[in-house]
């Protein structure tokens, strides 16, 4: 048994959305009962209660939650405190998305170099940062003790990219390229296919007109 | 009981992946196995075996697939042939990025217009294309019959843009904003919940440090 509050990764995933629903209340909401916030988003009150219950102590029956500790709270559980940076591999269109999307910041996110392999692209700035080849992956990770490693390479070469960063202290991977990848036990990946939702999203569309 | 295959999105999810490896293969290789397929892409190969055949009927025993054809075929149940156009509410920084993301055109996506409800975006051009009012959603979709939405504004703003695009005549909504979308039956969502996934990520470093 573990002291550490055990959390479905279903749980992680909703922690944002409270928060920042939370953070969205005018400033005269000083309580909030879980049952509101389940109403609000369309969630099932249990379940928002449990999830709220893993993170935060501050519930009462009756008042609920006060809402600048329960942000406190959930903010600190996700570690939105704490700035996680992160390296990019792929200087590509959606690299460059990434490295110029600002919502990240805010939720402790500080994507701090991409690499390329594609002298064309290295030594150029995407956002103020510069694009590095990628042999230089390795020593900036353990200078800068970078533990978050986002791939948007080509599916083609997106193990190899895994690999180096792996090889480079990498200890969760965010993949944007379409194919699964192999890595050592105590690496987390996260899957991020844009390509295969759009797949579903489209054969929806079809499915509709053969109905029709 | 249909005609229709009856196909998982959990298949449908991994079609756009068998596509590009058979297309980045060199024009030398005339055939493959599933085997072969499932080997390289690092799938079961039983479950490959099963999705190839649901979407091609030119699998022969020892000597596999004809690449050509069975790009063909993967393609024309992707619709890759046929452009999907889609509009997108939320000229932010993720609708920016999502509008230059040129990837999309490969896979059959056109994003043909971006809407925002600000005054100072209204009117900008995005890699060629001009942001509209979001008033005017509803007769670009009739007129275009645009099915696709793709929604990137603020969870918050997230709801009543669907109602919007639901209201336009859209029957699949991609989601990027990080809340659950309430739609009527027939219009399918797929959601892409960015933060939700960089929580996981960041969490698992968390955890790797509470053991170490």
């Amino acid at each position: 048994m573990s002291n550490a509050n055990p959390i479905s990764t279903q749980t992680l995933r909703r922690l944002p959305t409270y928060y920042d629903y939370l953070k969205s209340l005018p400033a005269e909401v000083k309580n909030i009962s879980a049952t509101s916030i389940a109403r609000e988003l369309r969630l099932n009150d249990v379940q928002v209660r449990k999830d709220l219950a893993l993170v935060s102590g501050g519930g009462k029956p009756k008042v609920g939650y006060v809402v600048e500790h329960l942000i406190d709270d959930i903010g600190r559980y996700l570690r939105y405190d704490y700035v996680d940076r992160a390296v990019l591999a792929g200087a590509g269109n959606m690299g460059h998305a990434l490295m110029c999307y600002e919502g990240f910041a805010r939720y402790g996110l500080d994507i701090v170099t991409a690499f390329d392999n594609n002298a064309g692209v290295i030594g150029t700035y995407i956002n103020g940062k510069r694009v590095l080849p990628i042999e230089e992956m390795g020593s900036i990770c353990s200078k800068q003790d970078i533990k978050i490693g986002i791939i948007t390479v080509p599916a083609a070469a997106a193990q190899d990219v895994c690999n180096i960063m792996v090889q480079s202290g990498i200890k969760a991977i965010w993949n944007f390229a379409a194919v699964k990848l192999n890595t050592p036990k105590g690496v987390i990946v996260q899957n991020e296919d844009l390509v295969a939702s759009l797949a579903v999203l489209s054969r929806h569309l079809k499915q509709g007109g053969d109905e029709a």
